[in-house]
């Protein structure tokens, strides 16, 4: 298999195929046009100026296309940089996917899906089981490959339904750590909480977000289509209320988004099991490319902190 | 027409019909049971301790009920108290309603209608139309007749209407003065804006938060209802979307309660207008009890300052 | 007449005057001086660089003078600028003067000054109504001139008088829609409230902060002056706190400048005009610039948000 | 065995044992003096006056006394109140303790000293571990019996072991869940984050805050005793260091008392653990004394907020 | 001489003279009105209810004046009250004036008027010397008699000038530690910061807050007043406009009422003073009634701290 | 002796001695390495590219090296920068010493001393004094050379000790105003307070952060400290609390760093002095760079204030 642009360092040349994330056209100091292209594959990202962009060009060369590429690695304003020697779109015969090109969960999909379903199958209160068993269904194809955010945590295919699972096995064992929790209620939460972003979200290839996704956003759609998916079932009663001030208040404060605080004991603690996994995902992510000794980058969503890696760590 | 208690001195006898806002029972210090009962009319109110209350008193003087009362006003601990010589029930030939017994609007419930009608009927835009009509026509009993709060501003009976009636003056002069505005959605959004609070209070008497209110708030509720409204009409399309945000993002900030602030120019116009009326009707109520040369109480819901009135103002 | 600068795009050639707003120094990496030079008319803006600088083109070439420019129109860093192929000042027989090249308010100096006066001759309070038409008399020049502020809204010729006139609209209608506003305060607040720009400003061309400005700022500085105003007219009494008052509170919070809240119900009002009015002269200028479907630029007064404009404006 | 002031209403006779918490000096109206008691056992707590008080009677009835009380309870400005009939100091034959009278953990120390001891024992990191078994030892007494604070959460008898037993529940799995974890560090981090309390609090009875409890506070408390703790045992190196931020950071932020943010993975989850187990310790408490369909009183700790039970929670 | 009232206990009776602070009319229980005074002499003070008031006593026992009392003092709802048996004015033949029963300057005003003196006999700059002079001239009366506000810091006679003399001597020293201050801004923004205070409070007795003092502020007003000074003087120039900055950003920040932050290195140091001697004002006075090995009362203007006496402090 | 490089402006050459700070590696647009150097002498500071650097130029070129230095200044992005002609490093026979190219403090690093001790003689307190003295042996050498911070007041070697200097000056001078004041902890506070950061800045050149820096803090190390040496000098008591706390609360607020806010009136005082001799640090290094009539760069630690210089310091 092709060695990915993150296996390359700057002075090499690249031959192979990648995803255009992104397509920008601009005008060059001598009046020509050009395109910026931004490639992706599974490994890392790269940058390109494409001179002299013909029409051709401009409509060839367009986001979330797979393409075939030879160019040097050089370093521009501290940053490397692709030269393109020649490129041309992905044939048929080539046989690459834009799938696979993008960056994936470390788990896979159908075992995310499994343990989701196991979940549901442990719940006992029927009217929270059918609300959760209806939304699986209806966002089957979706929920299982968008990623949970356009970036920060799991910001990968799959990341959204890796999120949910991860959140559920801390779920269980809170449950048995403290038999108080309602489990129906903590599970329905886990699963639901984040359900709206399938709306906010544009898709999973150069991921955006939507008009309702800016105007509304994921929690106000999904206290929304809570109501409506019970009002279908003909559920009524409390469960759907409790429910929607689930999803509502995971966010845990009203500057962080929950116009109502958490007033349910499993809110509360489905705010803490959402807080706890995306940040595990944000550190991993970057203490992985961190030596021992040595600090992290900066981490935007963790305050701008960056963590040390202690030495003893081998 | 009877003497109203707001009439009433420290050392004068009452004797008339008040309605029981509210009755809790106490034990006093020979371990027998009292009632503490809150009365009101529509000029102020009063509360009253019945000792050693039976279990009959305890079901009779109840909740929005009206009695005949006769009683001393005395000062306990700085504040005016009745002392309870006789006491009963109001009986149909006393010819009393609870409705006479609670404060309301200024202008009459009839012509707040109106002048909604009105509004609407200036709507250009069908869907807009469509969907505020269906809400008038849902609440058409309750939309007229609610306060707009438990306290604060406009707390009384038909005080919803009122402020919405008020805010749409408003909009209509901005409308003139600034031809950008969308008339259609500043109406809109001014009378839907707060049509959840017939969901988040109880009723008209003694209004408190229902549950919904209280986990899901009247923003919530309604962001939701419009979607069900929408879809029942067979609407679609970014009326509905942007409908929705000016009710979501009316509070104007997330730390006050909208969990995205207004992104559409007649949703910032509205959270403004909104804030106006409010404040205008709780200033004024606050100014109407105060001489010139003073200052008000303290106003909690406008950062707890104390407004002066001006000598010159006769 | 001229195609103005607004009316070029890169690649293009332009050939016309253009005010010089700004001029600045600097040395080439070859040693020799050139200067940046900053061009504005009426429609826009573009900057140029003039390379090797003589001593002499330091001293042509300085703010507020017109020129005559002959330059292509190209890319640099993503941004427009000019390349100078040749400039000269402009000269008496070329008929241009510098107020061609700003921008104006959209409603006459003369409708302004007209529409100001009538609210003066409403009052009936003749001390506030002394004091206000002082301070027209005194600075009759500049009040209708300069702008209300160095960026963000009004800022063009004329814009503390459009700002005050729009301001003062609001003020009659609110005035009819709550009797109980004191119409002479609010206009005498409405007109004065700004009026300390005129010396924390430097002036109509590349307006910047004076002195006093920086140190005082302009509303300390309206404070004192009501104050001696009214000394030279012999008033005494209230109305002069209180019109101290309402300028020293407009700004609504000491957070934003203002020593002390608005303490006074026309204060309070005030304030919400004054924001009113300067959100819509911002957001109507983005959203022209937008089309619908989308969002503006962020918008740095408003917090930084991009507001939308939906797909039904037309 | 006795029945418990917790299970007396208004109007029930006394007879009993119970511990004094504090004796406070007044004198009457009279000019006498009188002592105000405050009574507890393990079901609650009740305070009484103890009229026309000798010397002798202020010396015997102190803090921390066993006294057996005959006494009626009545209400008093809306609370219960003892009026005693009889008193007298517990004798030897009572055979009565003060640990009798304490609200205990519900986990024997026993059990919780056990738990401690096989994460311990898990340990890998030598230094880690001889750290960690070094304080244990330091403080085996205190350790098993002190609260984990003087109110809100954990503050009972052996509340601190209890809690760090909780911590270690959630710990274990965590590190099942996220294997990136190093369970060493967050182990040590559990057991060590809150030995501080045990200098910082008085004590286990009427439990209030030493002078280097209030001065320094019981992280810097610790912080420094990990340093003479490993200087003792002559290790050296991070682990030293990274046990001490571990410590430093466990409150989260600098305004809760924590001079560094985490910046060691473990030290952020170290800090959610403790806010989880805090918290589900405060809403457990509080929800057992609510009845389904009601909401808590306002807890303190959690923002003033309160708590719904809902219907469906048998 | 007369014992204080600050030396008498709960049972004591007292025999002596005593200011009214302040007279409150109330209506008892029995319909009848009754007074409650607020007694101060210069160790303490203490309330008390005069029952059965007639007109006359209304009349005769009002704010400011000085009144022969005898009474028993007991405690009620735990705080020190007295009980009238005989109160009757003071006559001339009595030899008490009012200032005898007001808190004073541990400094005398004689030799505060001097040392305030000697420090502008030190400035060179005319300007600045001719318009501190101006003001001391102006409010020699008031100015020695002021208190520096109502309660918090130097709330006595002549608390002002002794506010001012203090900050004068750390001025002087900052000045020689620091060459680099200019002492003739440094010492006139010391002598004038304040006092604006004199129009903002009401006087020495029953000190209050003045119209103006609420709607503009002690700092508006000597802003306004600088320049007014100036005007008279026909001084212009830098000086005046510095002159006002120093007064006006010497509460260091726009929250706490400084509209302007220090721009000017004399400015910022000036606030510092002004914060450093008002705390030691408060810090000496609360431990003054502190034991050593103790902590103060709760300091409402230092944030709600309570402050330790060290032990070794003998 | 040589002009330094604060003395050259663009166009200049340059030759001479200067020390490097930081080399960082790079590759150039061809493939080939280069370095950049940046550096210093204690006139003011420079950068520059080594093109086509070797393995050896890397090696030889380092941090903290001197080197002799011809090359040309030219300016690049608005910015002087160095175009190297020749360079070697400086040899033995070139007589020059890192330490001639840093800045130092005005004032001699023995006299700094001698006036540190002649505080300490000052003190009574045996316990303090001797806690005292053994600090300043125990770091007799770092104590005298290192900086205050690496950016920010006092950056320059012996700047710790001109800064506690100049503190123990205003500590005197305020002992004397206010007799109040334990002189013996004040001046133990002052010279204690930032001893932590000779363990928390890695050095006196190219100062950084170390790992218990960063992880701890100077706060918290010095807090141990001072446990630590105390128990070596066999000191119990409140002393050493108190100590502690000083430095614990130096930075006044839990938000600054201060986990306690002061307690102690010495540890308020001590905060104060801290502040202004750092603001009087970094006011008079930015005013010195400013002629009179303007205003100074903003300032990152003034809260991004610009300061102003009036026109009459001459």
């Amino acid at each position: 298999m092709q060695k990915g642009i993150g296996n390359h360092a700057v002075g090499d040349t690249f031959e192979g195929f990648m995803l255009i994330k992104e397509a920008k056209k601009g005008t060059a100091s001598n009046g020509k046009p050009f395109l910026t292209l931004y490639f992706v594959d599974s490994s890392g990202e790269i940058d390109a100026k494409l001179w002299d962009a013909s029409k051709e060009d401009e409509e060839i060369f367009t986001e979330e296309k797979v393409v075939k590429l030879v160019g040097d690695i050089h370093e521009f304003r501290g940053k490397a940089q692709m030269r393109i020697k020649s490129i041309r779109p992905a044939q048929v015969t080539d046989g690459v996917r834009v799938s696979d090109f993008l960056e994936k969960s470390p788990v896979d999909k159908d075992i995310l899906q499994e343990q989701m379903m196991e979940a549901i199958f442990e719940m006992k209160n029927p009217n929270i089981q059918r609300i959760v068993r209806a939304f699986i269904k209806k966002y089957n194809e979706d929920l299982f490959i968008y990623p949970a955010a356009s970036r920060n945590h799991h910001a990968y295919v799959s990341g959204l339904a890796h999120h949910i699972v991860s959140m559920l096995k801390i779920g269980r064992q809170l449950c048995d750590i403290y038999p108080e929790l309602n489990k129906d209620l903590l599970y329905a939460g886990i699963i639901l909480h984040d359900i709206g972003k399938l709306h906010e979200l544009s898709g999973v290839v150069s991921t955006s977000y939507t008009l309702e996704g800016k105007l509304l956003g994921h929690i106000s759609l999904m206290v929304t289509e809570i109501k409506e998916v019970a009002d279908e079932l003909k559920i009524e009663g409390e469960e759907v209320i409790i429910l929607q001030h689930l999803v509502l208040s995971h966010h845990g404060k009203a500057e962080w988004g929950s116009a109502k605080p958490p007033l349910v004991r499993e809110a509360e603690i489905l705010h803490f099991i959402d807080v706890i996994d995306a940040k595990m995902n944000m550190l991993n992510r970057a203490l992985e490319k961190t030596n021992p000794g040595e600090f992290t980058e900066r981490l935007f969503a963790l305050d701008q902190r960056s963590f040390y890696k202690p030495l003893f760590e081998e």
